[in-house]
């Protein structure tokens, strides 16, 4: 058996293989036909990698318990039920409750009483959570009373849940009101009156969001893995339907009090991280409105959640820690910028730039400056951290000098580099200074080979549009054409300036002298050659 | 008859229905049926709007030639020939010539070789001028021979049009190399042996040549008549001929002198304006060439035929006016910026701008100043002026005061124009002025129409990404939101921040905190919402 499972699910396949829901789905099923101890491992297998498929982990717990493994059953049922909100896998929890507490009396009925208000906490909402509540009902109905006083009890509290249960719209939702009339007449005729008066516009209203709602739910399929994104059409579809129906519970369509919407949108939005368990963005959202909603300290839980989940997404790194730093907790924001670092050899360039910055803005310049110094020691560090830290003691420090000498330094370093040329062009353009920026060009141009120096070529002759005279001007497109012309197999016709080049030279801004047919024909001409 | 002509070719029609080959065509068909009092103003009319067209010239002298009006015809022939360079109508023209002086004795026969000199000079590079040279030759053959001196003569005017017709690429050349072989056989078999061996590598040469031009002629279409380009696919495609061949002349595959290559270019391209009468960028092309060349008075010249033949194009305007410029022409070049400005009313923003510039170069500060303060007044003075004019203070100036002060003038008049607001935050930042460059976004938005302000919204965030903290960052993103939300049908779904904010806010240059994958898949949800 664990042939097959290297064979399919293994660690020499590249990573997307591993989600391989067809290779998934056949080894759930061999796994069905196996006694217990060799289906086990398969199953801990394929919950490794699918942790939400609630369909796994009640096949899984199901044979379990069709061996009555009790501890090992309610192991498993401890391990998912929190994380799948599926009515099918907690149905089969309450049934096995229900036979652990058959024989023991009174003190096992509380307990399966317990184990239903539980169920209900967490997946009451559901829309197909219709037929909990009536086997709740049933459960209560049928306990014995011994009292008068005990009757009224169990009459208060079968109608406690009728009363939930009509407000939430489930499949179900016609019938148990049905149920709950016949309930409130066969108590007192006279009560009932005045009672289903007050409910039924609340069922009503609760009705027809549910009409409603069900439209958004049967654009969700719900046997779907979850799998990390992959861009085809129907993940995106889904996608769209989970963001439809998180768009209408947050809506509260059904003008409910906030804390029961908010606990229907925390539903919603647990349901739809049991399918995209791979999407930062659901993550992000759900973390955002929980912040919104003033629980940051939730949020920042759900954001520990979703690295666990995505521990490679750098951006849900940076949400993270902005959303500390808002919050003030700097050193928490700082932790997290830390791990985003990680080991010297493979800090990206980006990192270090944040980090910069997050120093710059929380400790100061004088701890942005030293972090620099080091980071620029680092192996891996491109040109955009002497960039990043350049432009910020620019204009954040108002201080040209160190910004000039960052540059200065870089570019012993980057002068291959065509994209830092025009960048420190671009700083050498803030400072208006045209002396040196044309230095600049001309001593990266003296180094750079032709076919790197396309852009500075064409930077160097934007700047003497604006700086140089006509003869400057003509100058460098004639530089440039000889010096490009070198690359190209064009030969000689490239070195003759052409009437693009006039007109190029002759617009400004969005204004050119010649129409936008002219234009097109120009530039078509110009390709062709 | 003139109703048609109204019908097909009248001024009711749009610009580029004028150009209406089909209706031309007719035109020029019917004409060849009626009487040549009847016909004269439809030839004058298609070869108003076709001047070029060869074929309708020859139709039209021929008609006359019909009727022996010779003054006409003459008329005709001087207006015509020089500017269509096509061998049919000049083998027309001989004919006429040869008529003429048919019965005119010695001074006849004169006026005729003098005219065969005359066309071979203008189209005896043709490649299709074969016959006329071997008309030519058969021509002085015949002249009588008086004396033994006379035969002399006559023998080596016949030699040296050979000597000519066997190193020029025509159709015919291998025709004439062998009547030459003969010639020179006939004349004295031991002088010819030394004469053919002496100029039978030219004639390798030029048969070489021959076949290879053969190749880039077969592409033209030599029927074409000359209209403005529309784009076409067959436009396109005969452009490319026309500039493949000229870049074959330009080469100078034959290697013979300059002077004749030059000439042999310069008759490529005038056949090539034939055709190609309405293309400004070949005009452009020419008249560099002749500069480049040497003969910059030619350029001039060119230029002014340029604008004769396209006069609304003002790109051929601002090319001549550099050429004038660039050889310290700075008058003529001043009357062609004057031409542009044309009246007040008229005046095209870049027009304005274009001669601030000049002013600038040629004049000095003062005068641009004057210009600019004049320009500000004309009705159709759009905030471009304003731009350019500042920037030119700014950059070559060096005066950031007037720079500034030009803005804030301009802001007065254009805070309704989201670009200049977006120009003027530019300048801002090279000043490095973010106090000022936040009043203005303030100031700008307080007034800007939503749906005109996304940009600068777009603009102040991305400042606040560079200058200010991260409260400032998030409050300008959320204000943006909010103020962007009234405009779209988003609704409340559209304020929330969304994680692709946050990976452009740790975004730096082209690095990124996730993959282009995540990218795709952010921005593609972000339409879809």
């Amino acid at each position: 058996m664990s042939s097959t499972v290297d064979k399919t699910m293994g660690d020499s396949k590249a990573l997307d293989d591993k989600y391989n829901i067809e290779a998934a789905e056949v080894l759930a099923n061999e796994a069905q036909h196996l006694p217990i101890t060799e289906a086990a491992p398969i199953y801990e297998q394929l919950l490794t990698l699918f942790p939400t498929a609630a369909k796994y982990w009640k096949q899984y717990v199901e044979a379990h318990m069709a061996v009555n493994n009790d501890d090992a059953t309610k192991q498993i049922f401890s391990r998912c039920l929190l994380n799948c909100l599926q009515i099918p896998l907690w149905r089969c929890y309450i049934r096995f409750i229900k036979m652990a507490n058959e024989s023991k009396g009174l003190e096992g009925q509380e307990e399966t009483r317990k184990a239903f208000d539980f169920m209900l906490n967490y997946v009451g909402a559901d829309i197909a959570s219709g037929p909990i509540w009536m086997e709740y009902i049933t459960f209560l109905k049928s306990l014995p009373a011994l009292s008068t006083q005990e009757e009224s009890q169990r009459m208060t509290a079968v109608r406690k849940v009728y009363q939930k249960a009509i407000v939430t719209p489930t499949h179900h939702i016609e019938q148990l009101w049905r149920d709950y009339e016949n309930f409130e007449n066969s108590v007192s005729r006279q009560l009932a009156k005045g009672l289903l008066s007050e409910y039924q516009p609340k069922f009503n209203s609760a009705r027809a969001v549910y009409r409603e709602r069900k439209k958004y739910v049967d654009e969700i399929d719900w046997n779907m893995l979850a799998v990390p994104p992959s861009g085809s059409y129907k993940e995106e579809v889904q996608w769209m339907a989970w963001k439809r129906l998180l768009a209408f519970e947050k809506g509260n369509p059904q003008r409910i009090d906030s804390a029961s919407s908010n606990k229907r949108i925390i539903f919603t939005y647990e349901q739809c991280l049991m399918y995209l368990y791979h999407y930062p963005d659901i993550w992000y959202d759900y973390a955002t409105w929980h912040a919104k909603s003033g629980s940051v300290d939730t949020a920042v839980k759900l954001f520990q959640r979703a690295l666990k989940a995505l521990p490679d997404s750098e951006m849900l790194r940076y949400a993270y820690a902005e959303l500390e730093e808002s919050r003030g907790a700097i050193q928490s924001a700082k932790k997290i910028y830390e791990s985003l670092l990680g080991d010297d050899v493979n800090t990206t360039t980006l990192a270090h730039i944040q980090f910069i910055r997050f120093l710059r803005r929380t400790e100061g310049v004088e701890a942005a400056r030293k972090y620099f110094l080091d980071a620029r020691k680092s192996p891996n560090c491109t040109y955009h951290v002497y960039v990043a830290y350049a432009m910020m003691a620019f204009c954040l420090d108002k201080d040209r000098e160190i910004a000039h000498n960052v540059f200065e330094a870089g570019l012993k370093r980057f002068m291959h580099e065509p994209l830092y040329i025009l960048e420190y062009a671009d700083f050498l353009t803030r400072l208006n200074d045209d002396r040196n920026i044309r230095a600049l060009f001309e001593r990266a141009l003296s180094s750079l080979p032709p076919e790197e120096s396309v852009e500075v070529w064409k930077r160097f002759a934007q700047f003497e549009q604006t700086y140089g005279d006509l003869a400057s001007m003509l100058k460098v497109e004639q530089r440039r054409k000889e010096a490009l012309s070198r690359t190209g197999e064009e030969g000689a016709s490239a070195l003759e300036g052409s009437l693009q080049d006039v007109v190029s030279r002759y617009s400004f801004m969005d204004l050119w002298p010649c129409s936008s047919k002219d234009l097109d024909h120009l530039a078509r001409q110009e390709s062709w050659v």
